[in-house]
Order: structure tokens, then sequence, then C-alpha cells
């Protein structure tokens, strides 16, 4: 922990709307749980890889998102997410939020009918900094966060991994056991856009996928993007405000 | 498996109102899995008996509960009910649902906001076609579906068993324990009627009649027929749609 | 049990509003099991201590929140509260609900669109009577029972006891474990009223806490008193129809 950890003036961030922080940590928890944000001029960041090296979550809240946004210098807050999905369980819609750093600690302040104050403590994480990996895609899919949260459960009840294909212009989920299969087609509509002219297709595990798609409460939209035998990039994004993006390996089988 | 089992062409079925075959199976998976549907030019029937041979369901969905019901050749599909029960737990209010033979499977296609197809595996069932027995009641009920649920679940805090009985016209739910009590009462009026003259009284499984109860989500009323010391026949019916009948075996306590 | 208790004629109490008794039993059931109702000529009563001598509950049903309530003679009714939850569970909103003694058992009636009776077995307490402890407190505050819930639920998800004290003018409810804090400040206002010129702080058991804390679905406001590591008292009130009252012993750390 740098000395910078120690002072309390750094940052104070105000949420009126706490939905955004709330959610994503929540679902983010299910995947990592000791992470460090980033707070700088413009955002609070978190870039982390699942202990297994399987999954990487890119998170942004952008300072636009924010009531107050103070950042006198860059700086690092790092915490268990569990500690703080606790806190953030405990928010009710009508509270503000405030976060800011105290006695080596994060700060959380609640304000509604009462004022409640939170300290969780500040953690070392070991771990490297992470980079996102520069990818390319040769499919992309933009549709209902909804639709995918749903083509993605129903491929759950068949299989424990998922193929994402693209076949004929169509955007192809699909599943199988020993004996039972799942498909599920998405051709380009008014909520769908595919694109990708090739056949391709990929699988991964639906055990990680099925915690990055509980982010269609953040965002009605996702974006999909995959090659063959490629991670997978999975995207909700709400304009001004938040950005959270899994990045998920895929699955070589052997079979 | 018969020869006819391989051919894709034998059926298609379509519902729009896909709650009657949901719920049911749903229901009748909690008493046995591995079951028979006979495919007929007029409905989709199934007989079976529990494995400890305690409880029989009848289960017919008539062919005018179908948008499309095109039947060419009769023919028997059997499958394990949690693999059914799995598919239609996925279908959605507005989807519609096609059920086909292929390649020796079940395929359900949903379609809504998306395409969805799920192949199950057809089964062998080594046991014997089940015949309805021809039963003589001497009490007949019919009530509200959920006031014999309620009843049913009143005795359960009680009881094991429970008993159903007429008692000076009036129809009797009663359970017992060591030291505690239940016993409920329904009487003729404008929800319940009830017929048979004499004092009959028996004995049924609460475990049983607790799973065949939860049909009330499925039709508004009941038709309850018993005996002395005699099988317990309870119908669900919605004219013209489906059938989900129950036949239980008493009690008989040495007590 | 004494000899009164076996006859049937000594109490008819009947209920319309049958909320008071079904959720307050359903809370006292999580303290003590096997309690004494005292009814007189004017209230049901109970005073009853948990088993670990940590929490004392004093429950009084009013007469005049019955729609009939015939006493006459006081009695002691003595029953597991398990029992009596059961039953309790079972009263629709619309209900009526009459308790009679019957047979050395409580009878309860329920009348709505059927007539359901349960008798549950009278029973011997061995403990001695219990008396309310005479007290007085430094402190007193009065709020919103929902305020008060979400500050111990606040503090619960930090540490295993929570403190109560006023600092300042303020109620100060506060918990911490090795490295967390929560502190939730109340200020007198047009819902919270706070009475008691010193400084004073003392600690109790959250799990307690958290049991009595449900009766604010029974009442909107709550009326909490304390002193210096002292006993607590919680007091839930309708005026003419209730009084549910806890007694919590403090907790004093060796550190």
């Amino acid at each position: 922990m740098s000395e910078t950890m120690l002072q309390g003036d750094h940052m104070k961030l105000t949420l009126a709307e706490t939905k955004f922080l709330k959610e994503s940590v929540g679902i983010i928890a299910d995947i990592v749980t000791e992470v460090r944000f980033n707070v700088t001029a413009n955002a609070v960041e978190l870039i982390a890889m699942d202990p297994a090296n399987v999954a990487m979550v890119v998170f942004k809240l952008l300072g636009s998102a924010f009531a107050e946004y103070d950042v006198k210098k860059d700086c690092v807050v790092a915490v268990n997410l569990n500690d703080l999905k606790s806190v953030l369980r405990r928010v009710k819609p009508s509270d503000t939020l405030t976060m800011e750093l105290e006695e080596n600690k994060l700060k959380i302040t609640l304000k509604g009918s009462s004022k409640r104050e939170f300290l969780i403590p500040l953690i070392d994480v070991d771990e490297k900094e992470q980079k996102i990996p520069d990818l390319n895609f040769t499919a992309t899919v933009q549709t209902h966060s909804d639709v995918f949260s749903d083509a993605v459960e129903d491929a759950d009840i068949i299989g424990e991994s998922v193929s994402l294909g693209l076949e004929n212009g169509m955007f192809v989920i699909s599943s199988s056991s020993d004996l039972s299969k799942a498909r599920i087609e998405l051709t380009t509509d008014e909520n769908t856009k595919i694109e990708g002219a090739e056949t391709v297709r990929s699988k991964y595990s639906i055990e990680y996928l099925k915690r990055m798609i509980t982010a269609n409460k953040l965002a009605p939209n996702v974006a999909i993007s995959f090659s063959q035998d490629y991670p997978l990039k999975v995207e909700y994004k709400i304009v001004d405000k938040m950005d959270l993006m899994f990045i998920l390996a895929p699955r070589v089988d052997n079979d």
C-alpha cells in the first residue's frame, strides 16, 4: 500500500444513482474477490482476472455518473469485494452514497432517513496489474441483454459448455450432452445486429457465462464478440455512466 | 423402441397456450419420472403408476387445446419427465411451443423473440402399459380447487395421513397426531356440491396428496371421489383442453 | 396443569384482526418455545425468559383487540409456541379466529370459506413464573420501527454485537470487527425523539436483537430504552390492541 493511501482527502465520490455500483459489484464479486480500483480524474476503473485465469473483468464507472466527483490525485483503492458487496446490499434506492478514504479504510456513507457510515479495510493485492489484451474478433453481435441471458440459460439446462457461432448470417448459441441438445438462433432484426461473414464457432464455460449474463439488469443491450476458438468479449455499456466488460477464454475440448 | 419411432414426420403438435402442458408435467414429474405419452388423433395421453404403486396419474391434453395438431399415425413418445420439465421451465408465456419427433428424439421448438430448439432423448419404458382401474365411489365432492388444497395443507401441519369423509352431509378433511388434531368441514353451498348419503371415511397419504393438490393452479374446480377404505380419485379438468386425474390408494392403519 | 384447565367453558376469544396474534407468536417463537399465556378479564398476557436467560419477552393482547372476549375465570394456557405458530400460519387475512379450551387442549377455529378446527395440546411448563424486572433507564429513544430495524441490520453486516449510545444528543448504533466498522446516527426530528442528557453506551447481542426487530411489521413505532452497561428495553405498542416488549441483557466484553 503506498503512502498516499493513508491520507483521507484524496477523493470524495458521491452517487445519487447507486444502482450501477451496487449491481456491478455484486456481479463482479462472483468472479473475483480481491480487487484494485483505480480512481482517476475521469473514472473509477477495475481490471481483474479470476483466480483460475479464465475470465477477466473490466469495469468503469465514469465520473459523469456521480453527483460529486472530486479526485485530487489518482489513487488505488484495493478492497475485498465481499466486504464492499455487504455494505452495498444495505443501500436503499433513495440513499445517496459517498466514498472517501479515512484511516487507511474506505469509508462509505449512506444518507437517507438516517446517516449510516461503514468503514471497510483497504487491502494489499499481490497480483500484478492486469492489462486488457489486444483482441481481434471476426464475429460481433449486438442484441437485447435479456435475449442473450435467456439463450445462455436455455443452453445451461443441457450442457456444461456453450458454443457461440455464426451460421448463414444467424447467431447460434448451442449446447449438448450425451443425448440432449439445445440450439438457439438469433437473426438480424430491429433488436439484433449480426456482423461477420465467416462461419465461426467457439466454445465457452457456461458456469462463467452464467455469472456474466446477470449484467442484463444493468444495461438493456449487450455486445458479444468472438472468433474461431478464441476468447469471448461480452460488454454491457450505459453511455456516460458505466461500462462492464468480460473476457472469457475459450474452452478447447479434446473430443 | 418400435421402428415407427425413428421417423420424424409422424406428429407436429403446436401449443399457443403452453400453461397446461408446462404445469401438468411439473406436477406429474413429482410423482413419476419415466412415462409414455400416447399420441393419438384426438389427444396426447399418459397413464402412469408411481414406483411405489400407491398413486396413478392420468393426464390428457386434448387436440383442441393445440393451435396445430397433426398426428399422421398414432405413436408412443416415452421420455424422462425431468428432461421434459427442464425444457418446459424455459417456456415463456408468450412463446409458442412445437413438439416433433426427430432422430429418435423429441424435438421441442420455442418461438418468441428468438427460435430455440431442444432435443431430448426418447427412452425405453419397461413397465407394462397401465390401465385405469374400474372404480365405484359412494362419495363425490365438487369444490373450488383452492379450498381443497388449503384443507389438505391445513391437515398437513398435524399428521402424516389425512382422512376424507362424509358426516351429516358435510365433507370432512381431518388429520391427527398423538396430541393434536385438525378438522376442516365443507358444507354444500354455491361453490361446493356434496353427494353420497352414507357416512364414509377413508385415509390417504398426505405426502402424495400434497403433490396432487398443486394442480389447483391448472383448474379452478376439483372433483373428489372416494368410498370407505377405498381409493381416492381427484380430478382437475378444463373442458376441451385437459384432464388431470389422480388415483391414490387408501392407507390402512393397523391401529 | 390445574383442574380448572380441564373445563371447556372458561374462555372464548374471537379475533377478526388476526395479525397481531399471528405475527407476535411468530416472533416470540424465535426466542422462547414453551410459554404460559395468562388469560384474564382484560388481556391475554405472556412473560417469558429465553432458555439462555439473556432475553425476556412480555406480550399483551388486550381484550379490546378481540371481536369477542369472554373470560369467565382467569386461566393459564400453556402451549408449545411451535404448535401454535404452525396453526397460525394457516390463518388467512379474511379468517376470523376463535380460541377455546376443550378436552385439555387449546381449540382454534378458523372461519372463512370453510370451517377449520385445530386442537393443540396444553403442556406443563416447569419454569417458575417470570416477573418483569424493575428497570431505570437513562436514555430513551422513540423512532420509526423500520429505521431502527434497518440500523440493526446495518450493524449486523459488520459485528456480532451492537452498541447503542447517546452522543451529543444523537442516538448512535454501531458495531465493529477487527477491521471494519458500522455507525448509524439518528438525530431528533419529526420521526425521532431522543431523551437523556448523558453520554451513555451499552452493548447487546445482535443475534437476539435481530429477532426482536422483526416486530417492525407489527407497529410503526418503537421505544428503545437503555443505560450504561445495562439491560435494553425495546417496545412495540398499538394503543388498545397490543404491547410487545423485549428486555435484553447487556453484553459485557472483557476486552
